[in-house]
């Protein structure tokens, strides 16, 4: 179709187009008698295809205007942001999701990519994701949270589209790669410091219990208490959405009662800037009157007053090895199928040792 | 190229390909003598371009694997951020650049497309950009801050890639079409909503006085105090980075004036946060000792302690008008270059009437 964007139905005609395309892929499947993803091998040139099969859907593809096997590279990968399932109070606004997506553009701008933002909450714009793609073409995908499973990873093999998750919600088993952060070791080293700060009576608020980094930051939490010998008062643990609303709500509680914490370990950095204002709204101030420290260290972290305490994920750097995952494909060299990078604790202004 | 993910040494030959790719457009312009407007007019099939030199240029294309005028329509639109020119203190990760990602991804999700982020921060990243996504074929490009002039809107015409600028740092002229916010009108509202609490006392921290944005807010204040009678004190006007640091810097400044003001109009609510800082630190409240003003409304605005009234920039409808406008083209009913949507005042916790 050729390009004339000073004519305005021109334009409109293209606009329409995606959607026509996104379908003939499918009709030229109906009428091939083959599945979508053997037309789409035929299209990006691969030769797993039985030599007749080929030749016909070639014809196909032909006379719908695809030039099959003969596709220039657009030097683009695709990030999926995929919050919608199971992350209730996640959203794409979140401080987290933003710094996963700059720190994917800046990694493919470094090797010459450019990065295709795609939200995709249902099975229905994951298909229709599936099918730009495929035609258009990418060097793979990154899947923010959500982690294929089944007939997605079935499909994306079928395309050829490689996929890294990022930050699996759930336990990522053998079949897809995945980056993530050393959940475990963040909870540790945030009741750690507080332990070496001299607190006894510490509180911790877990994300969602469904949430696989949630269980393994109380996990740590629970580690650090034991190894200094310190009993856990279950009324202290608790478990939150990933909002600042949540924080708020639990610190409440927790300064409610008779035997209140002198510090708290947040989930995330939303959460303790809850925390923050519950202490507000009861005139007390962190420090001085509680001890608080988030988790993420995104970078509003350094704006609250005072400037959170946290544990950071490196999410740039997550970003960024999962799309050197991506790019090294299956290289024959031993690749582990899921990397967990190092958490560490950025010390700012909401901690301090209790009061005496 | 046949794409074959399963064998790495492909993965890699396609990486390098595309360097190779926008050499080779060049190359072709400089074996056929004509400029690399002309190569990319061929490429997309326009007919403003002499039929011989067409057809010469046709075959060259032809010999390096591209098929001119027969692009597919890939359904994406570009989001270039080109934020270190004369913005000093912003960058990517400014909040506020978030909810522009954000809204352009959803206005174009509705539409079906995809959206590429490219960071576009010097002439060889923004020559680089335009060479690929001529290639690749794009909707369009939505520039954030930077206001593409001269040789660069040149450029984009000739390659047929139609552009609209979000939030223009410079006055933008009729020769490309931008989107903004009333930024006079929020400085007017968020000046007038503290008289009206009975504060008379009020400082401004404009942004960068080179940004014409700051211009026109430092305006509104200055004009709801004129119509209040109210006389201002130059020694509470100034102007600042849009930082949680200039903010700070600036409060600290202020509350040690022997005449303190007892409210604040801030440049943008990371500057807002800052002024909850120095509060802090001299262990004052707000809004008890000093309200505070924000704007943007970015989300993290409701995670302050307290949370900030401030002055709402529709930033996702901004995006999403860009978009329409982009889409819109040039469709021969009357558009105006420039469109400002509308401010509004956000009230939440940081602002309340002076004690008494």
């Amino acid at each position: 179709m050729p390009r004339k964007p000073t004519q305005p139905t021109v334009l409109r005609e293209r606009a329409a187009g995606v959607r026509t395309t996104a379908r003939s892929l499918t009709s030229i499947a109906a009428t091939a008698g083959v599945s979508v993803s053997t037309v789409s091998k035929v299209l990006n040139g691969r030769t797993d295809v039985a030599p007749a099969t080929r030749e016909r859907i070639g014809l196909l593809l032909r006379q719908h205007g695809y030039q099959p096997g003969a596709r220039l590279d657009f030097g683009v990968v695709d990030l999926l942001l995929g919050l919608g399932k199971g992350q209730p109070a996640m959203t794409q606004h979140d401080p987290w999701t933003e710094q996963l997506i700059h720190g994917t553009v800046e990694a493919a701008a470094e090797a010459g990519h450019s990065v295709v933002v795609t939200p995709v909450d249902s099975a229905e714009e994951f298909d229709r994701w599936l099918e730009l793609a495929t035609v258009r073409g990418t060097h793979g995908a990154l899947s923010v949270v959500h982690l294929p499973r089944g007939t997605e990873l079935q499909r994306l093999a079928a395309a050829g589209i490689p996929v890294v998750v990022i930050d699996p919600a759930t336990e990522p088993g053998p079949d897809v790669r995945s980056v993530g952060t050393t959940n475990w070791q963040g909870g540790l080293t945030a009741a750690r410091h507080l332990i070496e700060l001299g607190h006894r009576r510490i509180a911790v608020i877990g994300g969602l219990p469904s949430l696989w980094s949630s269980q393994a930051r109380v996990d740590g939490y629970r580690s650090a208490m034991l190894e200094s010998g310190l009993a856990v008062d279950e009324r202290l643990v608790s478990h939150e959405e990933f909002s600042v609303h949540g924080g708020r709500r639990q610190a409440t509680r927790l300064l409610s009662l008779a035997e209140r914490p002198t510090a708290i370990v947040a989930a995330n950095d939303a959460q303790a800037f809850g925390v923050l204002q519950a202490l507000r709204d009861l005139r007390l101030r962190a420090p001085e009157d509680l001890s608080v420290v988030g988790f993420d260290d995104v970078p509003v972290a350094a704006w609250a007053a005072p400037p959170l305490t946290t544990i950071r994920q490196p999410l740039a750097a997550m970003a960024a090895t999962a799309f050197r995952m991506l790019r090294a494909g299956e290289s024959g060299t031993a690749q582990a199928h899921h990397v967990e990078l190092a958490t560490s604790l950025v010390v700012r202004g909401s901690t301090a040792p209790p009061r005496a």
